[in-house]
């Protein structure tokens, strides 16, 4: 009866803390001194893959800590077992802070503020309505309505995609590819809060931001994955896009000669949008670990077919 | 039977098509062809004092276009008039987002990450919490406390400080000159949402910045009227304040020589966090324009004595 931590090694102290916290009798052990494989059964992953888990055969379920979880279906699992994901309220209350902070900077005009500061110029720019500003969100998923009903009580006019028909309150719902384009049409600003997968990998593209009115804003909170990097170069070149605030990158840290550092239209943040702490996460590992234990279903399993 | 326009000139079209739309029997004069003086009977006023409106004895009433009313209350008027200033929904949402704007701006470190990218530098700061980023609000009348609440729907620790003692949902509440510092001790940021008056004049000083924790964070959204300006440079020179961000200044528009433009740690923007638009504000006019002549009381009145 060992719990695994084979998630990332610098928050080893505060996850294993904070379980041990709520029950101390628990035993662990920490990736890669598991000892006698036969007795893991429960391993918690983070931020990277950090080997084979096949070889623990007895183990009951994979948690990660994370709440993208794309990285780590590629790797090895003992076969069948359960995979959960973390999903605790600092992690969405954190990705709604940093979405309702960005969408308030376009609409308020921050850059342009900026910009007139710098040449000690008064400008007075006409007022906006959050009600005249829709707001559209790839992914309506725990993230995404979260993120909706805040931007819905600031006033904006919400609407949000995503792969099953929804409803949420005040949030106009599309789903599937038929949908998309309509659901796209008014946007002056588009969110991308969706899992990467194989259906979503390279989704915000030519094609996607075709679809959006001229001078159109972006955000990708979701994954680098979903950027056409190419297609979205071109789109800020042409005027398509006014500009796109970035939290996630294809490679991270993004590489020091990526062009996207020197554009004046990308807005660089460091993959800090959210993450999930350990204060708040440990109750919904312990729950699932109970859970594995007792063979009964996990809070927010992954679906390794459909890939999130 | 006339209603006076004496607001601001490139407004007029707006106001009084708006108030029109509600009652077309309305007859409009604007300042000056204001022709017989005895057959004003209601004046609306705005961002500047036109001039002498005592000559206009059978006005009723007096109504400001505006929320603050302290550059109106240094003029003449006829006797014993009673003077009401605007407070619409939309002058209400505005500011709402203007200091949620502000506020994410400080906890999600938007000046850090900016000054980062300037670099190429992938800067992964420590995530901090809405629940422990205290934020203050001086004047928690009508735009305060509409304030402080989404303040508080997002997570904030919220307290409040105004002239008489107050019960907001969530909101820690201070007033009065004793209570000042104990309000201010622990506080990230403090907003300034005061209305200009003999006795919060110069408000923003040394003696209340010495009250808040070294590298709070400053934003004035009340009047320039209340920031003591060596104080202010002083205080950010020392990094007692971290950065102030200032929308209210003594001139407007802000002298281009002025020392304000070239600080890196003073944020201007041009007096743009909130305005009454005519479309939401035209009904309460016409409200006050029947209580007026009915000799009932004026929604939002002003006390001349005590200044707003
Ligand atoms: N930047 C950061 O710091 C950070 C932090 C945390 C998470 N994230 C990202 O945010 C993502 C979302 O997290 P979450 O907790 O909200 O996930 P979630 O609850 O699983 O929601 C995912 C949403 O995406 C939709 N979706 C998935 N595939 C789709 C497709 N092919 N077409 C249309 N819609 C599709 C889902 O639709 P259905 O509900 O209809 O299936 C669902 O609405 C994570 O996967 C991660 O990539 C980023
Ligand atoms: N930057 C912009 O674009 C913009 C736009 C609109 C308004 N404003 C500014 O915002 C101000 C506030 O508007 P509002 O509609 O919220 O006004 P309000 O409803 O009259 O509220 C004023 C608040 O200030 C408090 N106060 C007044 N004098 C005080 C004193 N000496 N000590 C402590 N507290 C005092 C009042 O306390 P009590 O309730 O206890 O009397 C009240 O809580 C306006 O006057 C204007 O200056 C700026």
């Amino acid at each position: 009866m060992t719990i695994l931590y084979a998630a990332d090694p610098e928050d080893a102290e505060g996850w294993i803390g904070s379980i041990r916290a709520l029950d101390p009798q628990l035993t662990f052990a920490t990736w890669p001194d598991w000892g006698d494989p036969d007795a893991i059964d429960f391993i918690i992953v983070g931020g990277r893959m950090p080997g084979d888990l096949s070889i623990f055969q007895n183990a009951k379920a994979i948690q990660s800590t994370w709440a993208g979880v794309n990285h780590l279906l590629k790797g090895k699992f003992p076969p069948g077992v359960p995979i959960a994901r973390m999903v605790d309220q600092g992690l969405s209350a954190n990705m709604v802070e940093y979405l309702v902070y960005w969408v308030l900077d376009a609409l308020r005009q921050g850059r342009e503020l900026r910009a007139a500061q710098r040449e000690a110029k008064w400008l007075e720019l006409p007022l906006r309505w959050a009600r005249n500003f829709p707001v559209g969100i790839l992914g309506l998923g725990t993230l995404g309505a979260a993120t909706a009903a805040k931007l819905v009580e600031l006033g904006f006019p919400v609407r949000g995609w995503s792969r099953t028909a929804k409803s949420v309150a005040g949030v106009e719902s599309f789903h599937g590819a038929d949908q998309l384009h309509d659901f796209l049409a008014p946007l002056k600003l588009l969110i991308c809060l969706l899992p990467l997968t194989p259906e979503t990998e390279g989704v915000l593209d030519a094609k996607l931001f075709a679809g959006l009115p001229e001078g159109a804003i972006l955000v990708n909170a979701g994954r680098g994955g979903h950027t056409n990097e190419a297609d979205l170069i071109a789109a800020l070149d042409s005027g398509k896009l006014a500009y796109a605030v970035l939290d996630v990158f294809r490679e991270e840290p993004l590489p020091l000669d990526h062009v996207f550092w020197r554009r004046k239209d990308i807005v660089i943040t460091p993959h800090v949008a959210s993450i999930t702490r350990a204060g708040t996460g440990a109750a919904d590992i312990l729950e699932n670990y109970r859970r594995a234990l007792a063979g009964e279903p996990l809070l927010n399993p992954v679906d390794p077919q459909r890939g999130y």
